[in-house]
């Protein structure tokens, strides 16, 4: 059951497409204080288990810890930081088997705190500065049924093309012809699958959205079919700010449409980001959203079919203000009027971007009403995405286009998927992928995927091959790094040959992920789900954060360990163990329920399927277009029977 | 058997005390390169193990990563970082049960790298600038024998007094007697045991080494008194920065003999650090080393029984000339002759601290000749605490004194102990702080812990108590936070009664702890040794990086995971599984060998004990002083034998 409560003056964000009626008086659960802004108590019982959060640092279970909503840059995730890219406000508390399951979603584009037994083990506290938000709270027989019923109120999930469940190579720092050139053959050469090379912000000109840097690509649909003759597709990145400069036509116009961002006094807000100053386009006003949707028609037309939103949350490098705040810091220290103590430069050097100041500097327009960013900023990056899938869906209504976003709200899962940020090659971000996945499931979010083997900081070989082993299993699989750490395109190692494994076991599995993919979206289903969903009995399987169930079939343990030859695994019942060797032979070892210890060595990659389960796979190949469904067979429990959906 | 190559003209730090002949030719061992700088190549088969580096970064194999040698002050060790605040060049390849065992000591106090099999999985390099080092190669039957005969020749670790084994309270903020006296009576009260409070910083006048702010403490050695009525020693700390202060005696004293490191003009380098600018005393000069030490007799002499050396890297926040080039740069911003690109302000603010320029700007006077301090940067806070212990022995022949450093090197072990640095309030450095227990013994430094709780950033209750129930096994067991973060004394909290129960198992070990302290001490071994050292033949236990040994009875396997019941363990063979309970039950439970999950609740401390092993214990008490022995007995095998060592 879904009872959906009204506090103030609701933002309308349309996470929620079903009408619901807003109940009166309050909801039976938890302690509601509307007095000094808003704050909602529960308390907790030592055995719950607190989901939800999406895109979320830490834990599957998100007890004893402080989350923020507020879509940040923040490519330093450590295990203390609060926000990260997106902001999702759905909890989910799991009591146990015989308890009652409860949702709750607070629907509030501004700033949110979730307080979920940090202050004290035993308390959820959720909090937000203004009593002006819907709480919708869900009832019903188990984890799962929450997140259906969810999923049902906030509209279906985004469906991307089949090839974008192909592998793609990335890296901060392609620019020229050549550096993709030689990604494509290397590739080809070495029989290493590839679908995607991506194309970050060196493509354009300047950094200017929606233009080719025409000297380096002067054909740039010429270019963009020379890949697709080898089956591969340039995937552009856009970023949500828009350069200043006299003569740029998307400046240009969207400057005399009065489409940017302005401050207080009606002037344009100014913020660097890569292209320098630049302006940010007022997402949140659907005549913004067609203006800046039709702007990728340009790309679409050399050819290209699919992109991700950068730099959406709006990142800011620092504003026209805060750069006129920090010279004026500088005059009074060279004057002698602030003195010059220890960590003045690092603390200024850490608020002058996106600083919460900037982000009260400017404002959107909803219904010819002025509101302050800072009150919708969660709302924007998931407004640039909608405005480009609408666009799609108007410039290309018979074909699906890769999208997928950095920041993100509730909502956005029907325009897009989401990579999850810049995170880092840190052993820790591995496990941090495998365990947003669910969480990202919850709240609608089906096409995701980390940046493999790391983007911050230099990777090592083997972090980078079990980082694929994860990807291997999720939707998004894409290796992306950035300019100035190591290289770690495959044929920067010494053993290709495991890349090539490696890489080749997802294309083998590619009709069994599209299928459970197609599923969840078309049922509002999880893909992937914490072990407690399939088996809440037992205890030692609720708690565990390094495995999860992908489909009703499959189990998933990666090694997220260096130096590791395999690692423990937990079973809640028996199961069989599948292994592709590098040799081409298929290990299939039934293995029983509990503790066990089992072998993984660097270039394998293994799976359980569950008991009375089998899955489809095909003969690998070196593109989706060319796995070969005439090879298609199963493995697992040949008497099971298993619904393949391939469209 | 241990042979010694020279390689140029080598500085003798005085890591090494017994007298080795230099071997003519080159080691048998690996590829060495003196052509430009130096460097060794070892090809590392894929079974091989490569433990050592004490104090560092990652795992307890150290393969898949780079380390540099170089003592830093970097707070935020993430995985990707190379240095931490100690150097140790200790490598030990362990090729399994049927090979020999190697050891290598690269004896060069400047920087120096660690290729571990980062940049090639199958290969070590190692490498520094000038070929002016002695190497030491030692082979042995086992990883174990490899450590005996390095310990032999680095000499006998530093033993702490017996109180040293207790509980210590300390934060970055504590300046009044009224802080102190809370803290005391806060654990008294609560009978929560208690040994020791530190003092940071703010004790002292204007952060002077060696002053007390006579505002707050009018009369110390009254105070030092009282708080050692209630059986707590106050441990002040000591900084390596003399500030520059007309007036100041040790300022004075240091600059009119010549003591403080002086640039290549021949004036004193200044470097700000907490009290402001200060002056670096020359700690490599004999003289110099016997001046610093015997400032310490003023706290000595008003009761104090122990110091914690910091800063010590040395840490430099910024020197003269860095905030002159700074100075420089904003004046050429502002004039607009520089222009202030993205990222100019975060790398000017990362460049500030602990620049290598800086460390290039001053220099030290060993025998008469003059030597630029990064040639020699390793050993500054090693022969810091060096001045301090051997003032010790002069001042207070007869007593022990507690003396643990931040920066160290090998050689240091025989003068103090370290803690880990400024950690952070993260689950992956409670891992990190058992990870290195192993590596630092193997270096000679036995009486370590890290700050439990985390140092840096929040912390939450339950990884609080998780890191205490790691901490109870540590020799230094300190609760330790920066001024600004959460704090953690065990009175913010909820819960009491967790603390004091987790607190009191620690007293209840303290006679097993001290006894093999005490033989660890004796017999030149380790205290914690991973499980590789013990079960060589077992090849999940070669693997194991979150379990210890600790001594030959005990096996330690914390919780470090959030949200957890408890966690998986690897048995190699049966043990005891040890659990001292709230209510005051001792459980022991046989379990088989193998993985299997035990439940560890919040409040529990759970251990095992192996097969034919038993261990003594006594009731716990509020203070070391108050442990009454004759309360002393076995848990384990009642038909094994232990010897006792109290003294």
């Amino acid at each position: 059951m879904i009872q959906k409560y009204s506090f103030g003056t609701p933002f309308e964000t349309e996470a929620v497409v079903a009408p619901i009626p807003v109940s009166s008086g309050l909801p039976a659960l938890g302690q509601i204080d509307t007095d000094h802004g808003f704050s909602f108590r529960l308390a907790l019982s030592p055995q719950d288990i607190v989901y939800g959060l999406g895109e979320a640092n830490r834990g599957i279970d998100k007890r004893g810890h402080l989350y923020i909503s507020c879509c940040a840059d923040d490519p330093i995730h450590t295990e203390d930081k609060h926000s990260l890219y997106g902001a999702h406000n759905f909890l989910l508390i799991d009591s146990g088997p015989d308890a009652e399951a409860v949702g709750l979603f607070f629907d509030y584009p501004g700033e949110m705190t979730f307080d979920i037994g940090y202050s004290h083990r035993e308390q959820l506290c959720v909090c937000c500065k203004t009593a002006d938000l819907y709480l919708y709270l869900i009832t019903g027989k188990s984890a799962s049924d929450i997140v259906h019923q969810f999923r049902q109120i906030i509209g279906p999930s985004y469906i991307p093309p089949k090839f974008a469940f192909g592998y793609g190579q990335s890296r901060w720092g392609y620019a020229a012809p050549e550096d993709f050139r030689t990604v494509a053959q290397q590739h080809r050469e070495n029989h290493i699958p590839l679908d995607m090379i991506y194309m970050d912000i060196d493509y354009m000109e300047d950094f200017k959205d929606f233009t080719v840097n025409t000297k380096r690509f002067p054909d740039f649909a010429s270019f963009v079919e020379e890949m697709k003759q080898q089956n591969i597709r340039l995937i552009p990145i856009v970023d949500a700010g828009v350069k200043i400069e006299p003569g740029y036509a998307v400046y240009e116009e969207g400057l005399a449409k009065g489409y940017f961002c302005k401050k207080e006094d009606g002037s344009e807000f100014e913020a660097c980001v890569w292209p320098g100053m630049t302006h940010f386009p007022d997402f949140l006003r659907p005549e913004v959203r067609e203006w800046f949707g039709n702007q990728y028609k340009c790309l679409l037309d050399a050819g290209i079919e699919g992109f991700w939103n950068d730099m959406n949350e709006p990142a800011i490098f620092f504003s026209a203000e805060g750069e006129a705040d920090l010279r004026q810091w500088m005059a009074d220290i060279l004057a002698g009027k602030t003195s010059f103590h220890s960590f003045a430069l690092s603390d200024r050097s850490k608020s002058l971007p996106n600083s919460p100041e900037d982000y009260q500097r400017f404002y959107h327009v909803v219904d010819s009403k002025r509101i302050r960013h800072d009150r919708v900023h969660n709302l924007y990056g998931c407004c640039m995405t909608r405005a480009a899938s609408e666009a799609f869906a108007r410039l290309c209504p018979d074909k699906r286009i890769l999208m997928f976003s950095r920041a993100s709200y509730i909502g956005m899962h029907r325009y897009g998927g989401i990579w999850m940020g810049d995170n880092m090659s840190w052993w820790s971000h591995l496990l941090l992928n495998l365990k947003m996945l669910p969480s990202l499931n919850m709240c609608g979010f089906l096409y995701i995927g980390a940046d493999l083997g790391g983007f911050g900081c230099d990777t090592t070989e083997d972090l980078l091959l079990r980082w694929l082993a994860l990807g291997v299993f999720t939707p998004l699989m894409r290796n992306h790094s950035a300019a100035g750490t190591r290289e770690q395109e495959f044929y920067q190692f010494d053993h290709a040959e495991d890349f090539r494994h490696i890489i080749s076991v997802r294309y083998r599995l590619i009709p069994y992920l599209y299928s459970e993919y197609l599923k969840a979206a078309k049922n509002d289903a999880m893909m992937f789900r914490p072990l407690a969903f399939a088996y809440p009995q037992d205890r030692i399987a609720r708690k565990i954060e390094d495995q999860l169930l992908l489909g009703d079939e499959v189990m998933i343990a990666p090694v997220y360990t260096q130096n590791a030859d395999g690692r423990p695994v937990y079973l809640p019942e028996e199961m069989l163990l599948v292994k592709f060797l590098p040799d081409g032979t298929l290990l299939q070892t039934p293995v029983p329920a509990g503790y066990l210890f089992i072998d993984v060595a660097l270039n394998e990659v293994a799976f359980f399927i569950r008991r009375g389960r089998k899955i489809p796979v095909v003969d690998a190949a070196e593109c989706v277009e060319a796995l070969d469904m005439r090879t298609l067979c199963y493995i697992g429990d040949p008497k099971a029977t298993y619904e393949l959906i391939d469209e």
